[in-house]
């Protein structure tokens, strides 16, 4: 275990997939003196009177789009937004001048209340109801695209606290359709289909391989003294029958866990219940595990999923649906926006460990 | 003046220098209730018995690397970083491993208090100061380059507020020695060097070309009303002789604001001391604006220069240094960390006519 106690290491790591989202390690910076964390005063209250997204002031919120497991007795319920970002009723349309291009903000967004009770967090529902979330997020997305072919990425997210922009205190996840790919996903996308032309592999197939059978060690050229051991399941979180936590050796938040399928597949709408209840199995506990090390965790999430439309149908043997959780622990500086490099205090060994040592009582 | 008057505007705005970083405007979400934001209560003090960056507690840092104007009664001063993020002292060395890539961690971390007054604001200080100040930063990022040729880039940055992560009261400015030219400044090099070998032209000039005589209307082709206005001046915040503040037209950030030398300049370090001296009025009145606008303005701000370096010599004609300053008022949430596109719910236009609006008092 000696090899794995935590040492200092300041480094920067390339992320493999999207090389432009890499990480400086800098845990000697860890031991700065810190205040001690806001602590977020926990709102667990079951029903707030005040509140729009509670029972009973379901006309308070815009007209629902849909139930689960029914309006009566709703457990999950699905409104338009308020205040959309981006929306269905004619804009300006494209708008191109100079060096400047535009382009309509024609979209869907929609709000997820998450459960019934106001304060719950995510580890503290239950498996079916976790399950049963993801499936209405595959509902909706499906409908989504089938609805609308100027829709062109449907994207499902959760803020969770104020320090990851959650404004409203009650659970719930937002869905956004965008009439382009984002960058990231379309990053994500591209430098992967590339791997798998050259290679004929899923680099996300890949990394998990690594993460699950890969041991190593890394000498000194010179002095022959051991640099770096990195053991079998060093990163991994959490693991079911099908699916996988993982701690990536190189990301941007310094406990960010990413969720995968151990098989390949490309595509979140195809996701079946079966694999759903597998899969709300290993989102609980990460959640329980990251709630326990943070003492409360803020945090986002967002489903990264093959996009429809022609132009990424041959990305069906190179793209791999995932789960990324990122808790929101640090502001980036100057630094992060100047280099595009993020900073991390915290080892991923280390965090990984840390995760890994949470004594789960669910 | 009623075309100017700010209306609903929803379109995801193109960065027209680095495509990657577009930002989507949606002003309606401006709409939503929010609480007041938290108003940072102003630290005016001059001198802080323990603040180890105020006069006479020099032996509280590491040892001083510079002082200007000089050691005795120093108004800014230059010392180590205590707990840097990167270090010339020897690591493990480059670790590759599977598809791991970790580039070691070399580097120069370093802290310039930026004034002896504890609590000073930007816009406070005098424009010789500032002067001062910028000129300290250009003779110690040229000793840095010339010191050593592990170091490919050198950024000057600067955090100031809790929303920007400066967690050090105390107004000062770090400067961070990189063994690789950081991913922001590599795509911008790279595409304004692309669009030079397209064009012969420099996309920054050009940019600041369009901003300060360029004027446009937009019909709608097919009622032949008018869709929008471009006036001349409309982006510009401050002018100078030698410089130009502009709020851009895609900004991540919604008082994101850049200041450019007028005439092409790709390195920072050319900087004469006259130009240094005009500089110092455009950042001085313009943070005097954000100031006024945000009423107390949390911000970052970075120097972006042409790379020193063999591989970056021919850059010269198509890179065009500039500071970006960056006010924190928004948390980006799960939408922007799984698309890449920043919310922005006040529209450029309407951010610039604020700004300009304000009436100067110094």
């Amino acid at each position: 275990m000696s090899d794995n106690h935590p040492k200092t290491v300041r480094e920067i790591r390339i992320n493999p997939i999207v090389p432009t989202e890499s990480v400086l390690v800098a845990t000697a910076r860890g031991m700065r003196p810190r205040k001690a964390e806001e602590r977020v005063a926990r709102d667990d209250r079951v029903h707030v009177e005040t509140c729009p997204f509670c029972r009973g002031n379901e006309d308070k919120t815009p007209p629902a789009i849909a139930h689960w497991p029914s309006e009566k007795d709703w457990e999950i319920r699905m409104v338009e937004n308020l205040y959309p970002v981006l929306g269905s009723d004619p804009g300006d349309g494209n708008v191109n001048f100079g060096l400047q291009q535009a382009i309509e903000g024609y979209g869907r967004h929609e709000v997820m209340i998450d459960h019934h009770h106001h304060g719950i967090r995510l580890h503290e529902m239950s498996e079916a109801h976790i399950a049963m979330l993801f499936g209405a997020y595959r509902e909706r997305m499906e409908q989504l695209y089938a609805s609308d072919n100027r829709l062109k990425y449907v994207l499902v997210f959760k803020n969770y606290g104020l320090a990851a922009g959650g404004s409203i205190p009650h659970t719930h996840s937002q869905i956004i359709a965008t009439p382009v790919v984002p960058q990231n996903v379309h990053d994500e996308v591209e430098n992967s289909h590339r791997h798998h032309q050259k290679y004929g592999q899923c680099i996300f197939c890949t990394l998990i391989d690594e993460a699950l059978s890969y041991e190593a060690t890394i000498y000194d050229r010179k002095s022959g003294e051991i640099k770096r051991k990195i053991d079998v399941g060093q990163y991994v979180i959490e693991r079911s029958e099908h699916f996988v936590a993982i701690k990536p050796f190189a990301s941007r938040y310094e406990w960010e866990v990413h969720i995968l399928p151990l098989e390949h597949a490309p595509d979140f709408l195809q996701v079946t219940p079966e694999l759903l209840a597998d899969f709300a199995g290993v989102l609980k506990r990460t959640m329980a595990r990251l709630d326990a090390v943070l003492e409360g965790a803020q945090y986002n999430y967002f489903i990264h999923s093959q996009p429809h439309g022609e132009s990424f149908a041959d990305c069906g043997k190179s793209y791999h649906w995932h789960l990324e959780i990122c808790p929101r622990t640090t502001i980036p500086t100057g630094f992060e926006l100047g280099s595009g490099l993020f900073v991390s205090t915290i080892s991923p060994e280390d965090a990984a460990a840390k995760l890994r040592d949470v004594r789960l009582e669910l």
